[in-house]
């Protein structure tokens, strides 16, 4: 059989910066990047595109960034900042994504230009898949603003959209040219979108770190109440895991079946989808922790201490354990389905992260229905 | 200023194989390729996409395929094969890119499966996009059954569709996991379809192989007959040549702004988009390869034996050296507009592919629109 054969890697590079007031002029971070990025004879454009959750209130950011371009040469800042509704709903959106594209495309927006995507993590997806298929991939900077985004999505190399009710079933790998993440919008998150995204700390020292879940019980108390330095902490140590994983573990692009940081997930995203997300994804995560890890103390692969740990900082951190919605009637429940449609957006055999000890996340390749429905039953009677 | 570095790399390998009469059970090529996929334990799909040109021509093609599953363990044929208009205008209708998307889904085709696209080089660029961001990305062969993606854009790395009338203004650099060329399909390729699919070749040879240009002078007789045997080894030097510039030059995913496979191709796009795409691919890369040359002789760069030799060539194989639309009344007309759109889609700095001699490629960053029409009144008049 006669063949050519094509061989070749891509190298992908970028920084995840922590600052604050990333457009207050004094504040150089920003500027020193596109610096660094200038080329001689290019004048490269930015394009930026803000979460309306975030000018709700910072509603001089447009003000803010027109001055602080005054002093960048060699970039060219699209005066129009586009503003788009935020939360999961922008991702259901058809025609805002074709909205931005043709925003691009009357921008001019090429290849060596950038689109700046502020705000939270379903507005990025959004930005980052619009990015990622206009001119077959424009570059892309991202400025999260959530707790969630600033330490999980924000920080990794997916985006994407939501397809007739199916959560990001189209989207792309593509890795941000640069991630800023500001503090100072996470001070006016209100509660409940700064303590439901902590969860996904919570998940990756569970299945990855258990010096971080010690950690995050001593800290509960000031975490509870948004200390700033304890937030900052658990937002970096969360982001540093994160890379770690995707970075190192020898499938950025996830063309296996291994799939550690879905740890929770599984039914997580089937009660966004069931409670129309009206469930926050941190709040539902929290509920799939707590499902996965009593199902894997039931099934006798954890101890009970371990659990009771964990149950306690979940509930510490006030982060929600159940939902009526979870409730397995028979094998047709819509949750049981989310297991098939979870193995279906990965593909190839069903991979389930379960826990073997704090710190230590073990896969498993099928889940019993009837210790499901009563690890479902205890979540929703006893705590 | 405080970061957190990522990097890392991704390894892509596809082989491109050549062999006839790919679903005759006698040749197991295509089989031995699924073996080498196969998993224990994991059941893997194949959804196949048809062109349209392809199935009127072998009507036989459906029976086919079903008869050369019955033998293959392992894999799952959705026995449906869906069948998608041919040509450009495939590209062009965003409804059947979801209709696509939509049987994807239907058929719960997972990132282990396999989309495989049988067809011209649009509709394989149509089925390698859908593919390519359904679930962030479903696994695609492709089987190329003309000249011009048998040794071109079936090869390569990339797909799209066009939008708001831009060629590939939507798409991907997605890496398919195998093509098969299959010299069978090129049997029934009308003529005008296998003669401007050789182009591309000339336009391989002229910017990296001198002696492949020597050798399609030598056999322009032979290849306007179709002789099999030419046209067996016109495609495979021209994907050689062509796979060994995205793999060796340093830039398979086009960050950069050189793209010197491109030469003959910025007036060709615009010609493409004015005619409606009533010229073929090939036929104005044709014209465009002929207004480069002259141009490169215009302004010193290439000597007047070798451009005599390189209008010669095009003229021996039937290809066309000019089309009304390319007329240049002044700056505003259309063609130098396709000067900046071929900027933008690539973005930076505008770089064109010229020639210094046969074999030898040279970027330019600049063209002299009085020379460029005086190419073009020369391509009207003079031949």
């Amino acid at each position: 059989m006669s063949y050519i054969q094509q061989s070749f890697s891509v190298q992908f590079e970028y920084k995840v910066f922590f600052t604050e007031k990333i457009f207050d002029t004094a504040n150089t971070d920003f500027a020193n990047f596109l610096e660094s990025r200038a080329e001689k004879g290019i004048r490269k454009k930015l394009l930026f595109i803000v979460d309306d959750g975030v000018t709700k209130h910072h509603d001089y950011l447009q003000d803010q960034i027109t001055a602080y371009f005054e002093n960048i040469d060699g970039f060219e800042l699209i005066q129009d900042i586009i503003v788009v509704p935020g939360g999961e709903a922008s991702k259901n959106d058809l025609q805002l994504f074709y909205w931005l594209v043709n925003t691009l495309d009357q921008h001019a927006i090429d290849r060596h230009s950038y689109v700046v995507g502020i705000g939270g993590g379903s507005v990025l997806d959004l930005v980052g898949y619009v990015a990622a298929v206009s001119h077959r991939g424009v570059k892309h900077i991202r400025i999260p603003t959530t707790v969630l985004s600033q330490n999980d999505s924000g920080v990794g190399v997916k985006n994407g959209i939501n397809y007739h009710g199916k959560k990001n079933f189209l989207g792309t790998f593509a890795p941000p040219a640069a991630v800023f993440n500001d503090a100072t919008f996470l001070a006016t998150l209100d509660e409940r979108d700064w303590r439901s995204g902590m969860v996904e700390a919570v998940k990756v020292a569970l299945i990855k770190d258990a010096g971080f879940f010690d950690w995050m019980e001593s800290h509960a108390g000031l975490l509870t109440q948004a200390d700033p330095a304890s937030l900052q902490y658990l937002i970096r140590r969360c982001a540093e895991l994160h890379m770690a994983h995707i970075g190192g573990a020898g499938d950025p692009f996830e063309s296996g079946s291994s799939r550690p940081l879905d740890f929770g997930h599984w039914s997580a995203h089937k009660l966004e989808q069931l409670t129309d997300f009206e469930l926050r994804h941190g709040e539902a995560v929290s509920i799939g922790i707590a499902l996965d890890s009593v199902y894997s103390w039931l099934t006798g692969m954890l101890d009970a201490d371990s659990l009771d740990r964990i149950i306690k900082l979940l509930k510490e951190l006030r982060l929600p354990l159940y939902h009526p919605l979870l409730e397995i009637e028979d094998d047709q429940s819509a949750i049981v389905a989310g297991l098939e449609e979870f193995r279906e957006h990965l593909g190839g055999q069903l991979t389930i992260s379960l826990l073997r000890a704090i710190g230590k996340g073990q896969e498993v390749h099928s889940i019993d229905l009837a210790i499901l429905r009563k690890a479902v039953n205890m979540l929703r009677d006893k705590w």
